[in-house]
């Protein structure tokens, strides 16, 4: 019997996403939409390539009957999501899309995002989202915080690093390209098709960029003592995908035969072959994580090359991956779709 | 028990969706990838966007063992099916993706292809791939000829329409919107990003496009009288997709409501309502087709327009559609994918 | 001497473009620059690009000193334009650049634009900015209505064929393609980049498209008699140039040979030799406008291909060019910037 | 009266951008173009959007004459230019904007281009064109080699900081965002727009890119003892424009100060204020490089950004700058053409 899920916020690209997955998705069945500013309206009105679904009519949360739900999907805009979530009953399960839970610090929570937490006391329950190395926390939890995924391609190619101590961690350099359906369906006049044809623009520089709180609290974790990396965004002139390339200090071989360790046995990391490098494109509309190493003329460099598509792996893929576990589905269920290549 | 599969020319753009789609197809299983000037390379080294996949490595077509196969996919070169097929064993179904078998008539053939067929006895072998029309034949088929993805988009917008007699057979206009895949992966000056970005440019006007032969050949069959419509292409700075614009002289309520009619049960092929415009974006990498339909302040004009993605929809999504026919599997099996959007 | 110019508006891409022109205009001199929003930052604030020059600040429309001004390029949002330019000194002249005054029957105005005209005793003293066919009458005006980029795409390829009567006038069909900036630099959810890479849409399909207006004056005026054409827009993903192909009947040969002679003495329209096509980057940022004209295999029809830069010729070029006859400065002064390609 | 020009190699784009830069260029008049492979054409046959220019028809290079020449851009392939630039009589000056003799040291040359060099006593006579470091060089010269487009930039934001001491000479890493055109025109399959939509790529990563030959002879020169940088080049989805992306370890308010200070009365070396991050379109199809530099969380670190266009300040506009100091003709003259935005 299929598990009954509700996508809350169903009307932003995380939501069109989770629908666009859970479509061929066996074990989910969708059983509400909401989108409150889009209440009423069927959801091709909002995604019409979405038409040839049977889905439901987008709904306010106010009316979602969450009786017979085993899950819910929370793809709202930051900072709704902690208002929302504390209602719902604790017998449904949550994974949240947004940023509101990826903190376990509400001191740190406060400093990234500018004001204090609605829902101080979730913040530690909930289980933080990178599925390769929160596993069984996830298969555990009834509450999972979804990254970011800008943070969750940078540790993908930090993480295991960090950990093994096989890298420099006071000199560890991300330089971040970003396309533009990581800033959401919102019109703004950056990111208009006039703006960034042709262009590319660092914005969040010099520190700025809230995902720093993720890698200052993961990375933190993962090493045993306090790290802060450096992370210059790059907005992109194309609507899905992240590659991040991390400058750093240590071995390229020792870099290259960790992660291909770390990742020997997960089915979405793949660690390219040493020297080859990974594109953006090779993982477009997909759950996989393309790694690449390369050293550098300068002895001691290793260059790290992590690409995934910001609104799967990083994501609505992401989140699935996650509710698999919560509900005792198989964890690659409806994920293996190929990269959509050219 | 899966049914056994090779696809010959697998370096190309179709073979790669080919793969793409049967990746996630449950009754399909590849044996062999042929690549002729690629033989000997892992399919990842052609194609990294594949490398989670355990596919054979590529041979050249001398060393295809045919002996197992339920199914061969053609996606050679035009011009080099007509060689190759011909020696294919008959107890093995073929489904071709090139030019060479779409038209039954070796008179057109030489006309819109400069050349003499090969394989003239062939010709009319090959059942014409456009699924929706040709479903039984394909059904009973040893032999299936792809469709060009153009011809396809167009023929989706006009069959019934001609059929039914509804519109002027004698001022039928199509403005064809092309992505550059269509084009396939070999390295022309015209379609690099550089020349094409921020661009458009017509290409074989005039009458001059060669998917012109089929569109004669299948429209002139619906009508029952020759039929000879006016198409000129323009190339997109996009990767994926067509838009087909149709102008027509007809009553736009009617044009509309055949159109609807003649889809209800195609799963495929989505007719909205009357006065809706299909985006090119909204059945991206997928194997529908959306249509709509509009009148003009001119009365008994009608403009219809239909979007598909060439590479699926428009090739690869056909091939695996009729193949699914031609085995005895369900037709959308593999194929129900939703588009990725943004 | 230079003549001393304020533009109203500058924060608009029409604006932009007017500066960008004028910075090597060597007889202009921009005394004042205006944006309501922006006043009171440098211009450098808003288009970053503009920071090499030595310009005016942005100021309010109140705050303007309009005692030693020669000219007014008034570049504000459509419906704006009527509200400020009556209140301009009748010794200052005006080149609007909105579609205020782009027709000068009330009820037309009404019809196309959905509300009363705020300035209708000005309407029909604005003349038509359409330079090759309105040259004496804007030599000799106060004041000048630019024309709609898409209006004069499709007038530079019609009007002399309707004026000549050498195709059919009741069956003109134009299939537009259209680059994002002429949509200005608003933020609007369908001009995102995440929504319109790999995306073409049309819009405004079936008449209602506002140019129509335009065309509906222009045409008939050259013809004598009404003209109602047919217009289907499409968005492109770029983010400058038009495109537009007009689909006619009537003799091809006669129609290029009508063109070539209608604009044998014009610099800035080029005809190209029959049967090449105008790609739409050969005009990109330039005052220039190709046009193309192929036959077709049915007889007795022509495609007229005309490009030309949304910006440039299709609005700020068109102004300057205006301008400089209406001050009496060489026509081209400014203008013969060559076209950036690739 | 003006001087005579001649532009060899002018079918591709650094040639083309050399045409359209002097079509409003006073002082220089084109007397020949060549291009071997398509002599005999019209330049407009393979430069449709410079049809409005009176140019002279492609010629062979030994079909030119140079008895009347005062300079000759030489926008030859590398590797070419070693061969024709030994024969051009030394009353013609030339502006080389190959790689053939960016490097002084046949060795480096070697290494760098895998070949000995075929014009070693040429070598050390040409002046290295990056012009705000070696303006009365050139102004002296007969032959100035052109920069790379990727080392011009990077050099823009390095060499000052270099010279100045303010940075760590042993850690400075560099990560390129660059266009394709850098690549020139020549049809290859991982520039066409199907593969590169859509897409970000690394290449030559690891200390392989050719420009660090440059890099490394001139930091080197600037600092007076050997500095190896890292750089980092990736492909972009875009036609024109590098981003550098520069990692140093100083006082970012002491670099920012020395880049201010270094080109405070340089015309087309805009620095912006503190803190401000410049985009790749702000200097589209012109002259300028804008610089900005920002601080990091981290302390001691400072990220330089610099953009240019690489057909413009990167090669064609910088040999212009060049050409003009070698004549005597003021150093901006026909360089003054603002950037095109959007």
């Amino acid at each position: 019997m299929p598990h009954n899920i509700a996508i809350l916020g169903a009307s932003g690209y995380t939501g069109a996403e989770l629908v666009r997955i859970i479509a061929t998705h066996p074990s989910f069945e969708i059983k509400a939409l909401t989108g409150d500013r889009k209440a009423g309206l069927p959801m091709s009105a909002v995604y019409p390539h979405l038409r040839h679904l049977n889905l439901p009519d987008l709904i306010t949360i106010d009316d979602l009957d969450d009786s017979d739900l085993d899950l819910v999907f929370c793809a709202l805009p930051h900072a709704t999501s902690q208002a929302v979530i504390p209602s719902i009953p604790s017998s449904v399960k949550v994974v949240d899309l947004s940023a509101d839970f990826r903190l376990r610090d509400p001191e740190a929570y406060s400093k990234w995002y500018g004001k204090g937490h609605d829902a101080v006391e979730m913040q530690s329950e909930a289980v933080y989202g990178l599925t390769e190395f929160y596993r069984e926390e996830i298969k555990a939890a009834r509450f999972v915080a979804g990254t970011g995924c800008n943070a969750a391609t940078g540790q993908y190619a930090l993480i295991p690093l960090v950990a093994a101590g096989v890298i420099d961690l006071d000199d560890i350099i991300l330089d971040l390209k970003a396309a533009t359906s990581g800033a959401g369906r919102s019109a703004k006049e950056h990111l208009l098709l006039s703006e960034l044809n042709e262009n590319v623009k660092a914005y969040s520089a010099g520190g700025t960029h809230r995902h720093l709180g993720e890698f200052d609290q993961e990375l933190s974790k993962a090493a045993g003592r306090d790290v802060r990396i450096q992370l210059t965004p790059h907005l992109l002139p194309a609507a899905r995908g992240i590659v991040m390339t991390c400058y750093l200090k240590g071995d390229p071989q020792k870099v290259h035969e960790t992660l291909s360790n770390a990742y020997l046995n997960e089915v979405f990391i793949q660690v390219l072959p040493f020297g080859e490098i990974p594109q953006m494109k090779d993982v477009r509309a997909s759950n996989f994580c393309h790694i690449g190493v390369v050293g550098d003329r300068v002895s001691g460099r290793a260059t790290v090359f992590a690409t995934l598509d910001n609104l799967t792996k990083g994501s609505s893929g992401q989140a699935v991956q996650n509710a698999n576990l919560m509900l005792g589905v198989e964890e690659t269920t409806g994920l293996m779709l190929a990269p959509v290549y050219p």
